[in-house]
């Protein structure tokens, strides 16, 4: 009944994810090049994993066009840093209502609501070694935006990514969608031991205390790999929570724009203050390598490339 | 510090609910005059409280139509029982998806999806002394369903309970739910203290183990007024986690079909059990006027008979 | 991550304890023959085990006579009911110290601290299935009493209790003495795995609140066997709690008198309530060739009876 | 329900203590003078608060000796360095028993147990603005010394500090030890709001797995102060688990000799290290007089010095 710190600690850097961020930094990265050159970075302050969403280069809008996840994959590969690739999966299930009188029809201008196939088409291409599975449908944040992922979405997602060989990294931003996970795995359509992203104080999901926390951290079956987050200004303080807890780290600009007051902070930055906590508690930040081997992935050169 | 357990406690009897039961059990109320006979033997054994739906009084299948529930809403207000009723409000909201190759359009078919006026119609007629508001977003359970109450959806309907003088019941289905029913009450739309139920273990939301429960029981703002409910077998297991955490109980055939294994049961059945359970615990169980006083209601004719 | 119940829960009957417990209630039984009766009734209500102190036949003070505790296991064992026999190994470790501003000399009339051979007598004596090893030091509820068990005086009871093959159910009465108890089984002092009673609510050990419980029973190792219980009024609501977080149950004139309020309860009595409350929850009662089997236990013959 | 961390954060350094560690680094001060310029060091890293216990200058055994803590009072108290101090009162409770076949008698050489008078006679006269108070008695660490403090003892010593005007900073080792602290401050011998230490990982108190430690801070009152700490490897991180949960923190020599593997560490280097992990996670790290101002102290000079 010791602590259950965990002494060699993985950190993944969010790069950009799709928040309407891009003009509230300069360094949110918006073009492939920006987004790989900040993954990059992030790589060499140590993040052994980067966890990438594409955007519009001229607006910084979240985007889904599997050729802005090609290069950035490409020029991930291709420069001197060696990092594991996570690539986001959770665009494509966005609904946003119409007013609370006619929630229907949806605003369809907003909502982007495709089939499973489409949704996994950039990955199909690039192979990354990680995508995310966001396990549940919840009201997200502001509007009312509802991250759509149904039991039958998940299963067809799921069923692709092990098809592909591609690691889902399932995203539980309550307890519902861990229990959901967990029966994924029962029923085979997702590998056992999954890796799994405590997503914590997301509105309107799971809250971030330290109740709460433990009640998802202690439903994580033993076996798992996990790493949990949280964001603004919780993401340092998550840092420690996470490894206390046994688990990795996530930080980056997708979820925090800051350093401190004031201070508007690049990856790498984040990164470097996440290593920091992690070595100031006695643990060791772990690199791909180890990664790979911990989660037993094998890194792979995009399809088209390997043809 | 000592155990929390509540010595009043306060029974809530589902009569009915919306699930496809109706098949299952002869005991499953379907007509305004069963629907209303079963809660009135449900609260000559003991519940303070029904929580009615309503069913198409022929195929059994949920309905909302306001008819039908101020047939079960007088009938239970012109019997010699008396008992604080709770109305769902829980219809409307229902999104069933395409396959996952296709989402979009929906079911169009098995999706019911309406304004909060709308919604609120039946509340607005039968003036009961509660009604439910469903905290949240989620995947409910089998096929592709989701239930869909947005922020801006719940500041609506909350707004009409609250100007209407119907207590809202908020139900709970994650830690989420709850994190978004403070949200709530902070901005004035719900009243405080509010009362709340827990719900547990319904697939895709909370699972029941007691670390979580124990969660979201922490996360209950201590001058709050609250419920919790399990499913199945569950139900009666629940009534003692409920009761020994500091809350009340929800029995009935909404939740659970059985008395035992091969043993289909009646409401009033439930209710007595959970009444067993509470007084060999050394509770009390209390009836509807201890219930209004707690919680603040005022009885009240609906609104038609009123004029 | 479905709810831990206990589905198979057996009832152990604390009979009279040490407790000054003797001229509050007709019914705590004093001498041999009242205990063996007390505790053969309580089998017959439905415990699987029965946990026997001893005291002096006239006053009803504590005592440890070999003697007294031959003449309980003899009668229960010559009776037609069977149970499985737990003797406590609790006496001979109380020290009573003078005032706060002499503490020592300690109070010498009421100080009872003996060796391990000497408080292992009538258990090496008796060979009882089970016996107590009271797993910690603590101040222990009223007066200046402390209940003093360290790491050196353990190892040689339980070493004894080892080597006589009588399982040791392990008393906890706070986070530490579980700690310590899992050290011992570490050392290879206890076999594993282990049986361990959370004693909650016990003055000034763990207090019975069910963040606490919840601490203590996550702590439990998995394959090891629990139970739980607390004191007065919250008896009934620990059979509960214990069986609800995955464990078994302890009622008895040890640790309460009362039915209700007003009603001084029998051993019987309060295992029947018990039992009400676990088969009302969907558990079912198992008997003492259950626990037998669950635990590994061999019933035997006491030691000259076998010569 | 959002995170309870801690922003502003003020460190306790346990200087020296008295544990057989004297030996085991050459940065543990065992003089008044050394333990006085070892606090002075720590304070101007950035400690609010010092806890000392004193030592033979010569041998670096525990002492006890009002004179010893008069010397290392007023040179602190006479530096340039301003610090709030905080003396334990926990020497004068060790009984350390004979071996497990003769507990009785103890071991006199190694024993040392003493009234409430002389237990609190260097807090009287140096009438510093802390002192320590542990709750409860228990089995300590290594051989079979029991921490020795019962509700008498504690009710005495307890009154003789609110009746001089310190603030008793409650040390907790299990629950039930704030469970009695709770019991003290009801009975009104310890003043509320209380100050408390939790202190986590010492055997055989409680553990310090995170489900034990937020057992524990759950319980604290909320109106209370609280600090947490655990020891060796795990005091950095106890440091990130305090501020996290809400608390304040304790680092020093008394817990921890260690920086990093093979890395001796001296306590201004434990405060500053602790700092960082407090400034990494977004905290600001406070000084004496915003302790002061927090807890209500009242700097003061010695008895004798204000004669």
């Amino acid at each position: 009944m010791p602590l259950s710190m965990n002494k060699d600690v993985f950190i993944t850097c969010a790069v950009t994810g799709s928040g309407a961020t891009q003009d509230r930094s300069p360094h949110v990265p918006r073009s492939p090049a920006q987004i790989a050159e900040s993954a990059i970075e992030a790589a060499r302050a140590g993040a052994a994993i980067v966890h990438c969403h594409v955007r519009d280069p001229e607006t910084g809008k979240p985007a889904r066009d599997p050729a802005l996840y090609r290069e950035v994959t490409e020029r991930i590969r291709d420069s001197s840093v060696d990092v594991v690739l996570n690539l986001t999966a959770g665009m494509g299930g966005d609904i946003i209502f119409g007013p609370p009188e006619a929630p229907f029809p949806v605003n369809a201008a907003a909502t982007d609501m495709v089939g499973a196939t489409e949704r996994m088409a950039h990955v199909a291409e690039c192979l990354p070694e990680i995508c995310t599975l966001d396990c549940g449908t919840m009201n997200f944040a502001e509007a009312d935006y509802v991250m759509t992922n149904t039991p039958g979405m998940l299963r067809a997602m799921g069923g692709i990514m092990t098809s592909l060989g591609v690691t889902p990294e399932i995203e539980a931003f309550d307890t519902g969608h861990l229990w959901l996970a967990k029966e994924l795995v029962r029923e085979g359509v997702l590998n056992s031991p999954a890796l799994v992203q405590l997503c914590m104080g997301v509105p309107w999901g799971a809250p971030n205390d330290l109740n709460t926390f433990m009640a998802m951290v202690n439903a994580v079956p033993t076996d798992w790999c996990w790493s949990a987050f949280s964001l603004g200004r919780d993401q340092m303080p998550y840092v420690a929570a996470s490894v206390l807890a046994g688990g990795n780290v996530r930080v980056g600009l997708e979820d925090n724009l800051w350093l401190g007051k004031g201070q508007l902070a690049t990856n790498a930055q984040l990164v470097e203050r996440a290593a920091n906590i992690i070595e100031g508690m006695g643990g060791r930040v772990i690199g791909p390598d180890a990664v790979r081997e911990k989660l037993g992935l094998t890194k792979r050169a995009p399809r088209a490339a390997a043809a």
